[in-house]
């Protein structure tokens, strides 16, 4: 007797949606399944409105024109307010880092999206990067300062570097985030580095 | 000069759709944006296949109408399968419960989801449960052993022993889940319970 085939198969739509959920990042198996669970018992409320949402972004999100931002239009909410159009570029190397200084609430301006940082382990040039449109909209939109909000790390620092040359013959602003002591942060639960930048760039009280 | 409006208002359907994937269970504002950003970059091969089987299982996906699992069609695969009809009955709370006795892979007969436990607390008593099908269920269907696969909670408890002076008048044999040391559990990080559970149900060698 052969024994009987798995009641799991990926034939069975509802496992096929928990195996896709469950390659999501962050997601795994068992989330997975208790997700489509939940997602089963609140249909009406839950799981159609998601799929509704889910396809409409699919559809019709894409990057934005001007400066890389996710955004259901041509242009992101961003760009397209001229309230926002002060001369500043805060350059960020993706769409999550965009958001994270959004929720900030304290820039103005506008953005520059890379897409990722040079990279010489990973091939990626200037050229796979939107960096060659920075340099024109530099030129282009009358910006006065760049602001380079790029991550902490090494490929991070390289593009900064490559920047700071790029933009040289602008002749405009360059500054980057503040490094030092993060709010609500305690020295001792602190990585000798940043304790090291914060005393390094002190100021006086 | 009035402040112009966050960004991230909920009229964007891209915010939208992060702030109903962050109210799903296991999932949060920070891991809502990162699945949202990754499904937008990931779209045809990712975004619209998921949405395409959520719909999908929103608009088919139902309780089999024998045993309470979730199923695609009227009868799930489980109760449809002719060689499961073995005369066990395997009672579980919930459809994850029998997913994960499915997964074990050791159980070859049917099941019976209740949908929960009895619980005086939140007023749950046998009608909002499946409890009168089961009597039923074991009438009709010439089963021969109910094996009660109920978490070992007071109301999990509560439910077995209102399930066996229930099902005490049909004459059907009663068993429940072993309990004991888990395999590849350390006895060092245990619970006392579980220790003195596995004690008292010792084994000859």
């Amino acid at each position: 007797m052969t024994p009987p085939p798995p009641v799991s198969d990926a034939a069975d739509p509802i496992e096929a949606l928990i195996a896709q959920m469950a390659r999501l990042p962050g997601l795994g198996p068992r989330s997975a399944r208790r997700l489509v669970l939940h997602l089963i018992r609140k249909r009406s409320q839950t799981m159609t409105p998601l799929a509704r949402a889910l396809a409409q972004v699919a559809e019709t999100a894409r990057a934005c024109r001007i400066c890389g931002n996710v955004s259901m239009a041509e242009t992101c909410p961003v760009c397209a307010d001229p309230r926002r159009a002060t001369g500043e570029l805060c350059v960020v190397e993706d769409v999550s880092d965009l958001w994270a200084m959004e929720r900030g609430g304290a820039y103005r301006g506008r953005y520059h999206v890379l897409g990722g940082t040079l990279s010489a382990l990973d091939a990626i040039g200037p050229e796979e990067l939107r960096l060659p449109d920075l340099a024109e909209r530099v030129r282009a939109e009358g910006i006065t300062e760049v602001i380079l909000a790029l991550n902490p790390t090494v490929d991070g620092q390289t593009t900064a570097h490559y920047i700071a040359e790029l933009l040289e013959p602008t002749g405009v602003r360059l500054s980057a985030l503040a490094q030092g002591v993060p709010l609500g942060g305690e020295l001792d639960y602190l990585d000798d580095g940043t304790i090291m930048a914060a005393l390094r760039a002190r100021k006086p009280l």
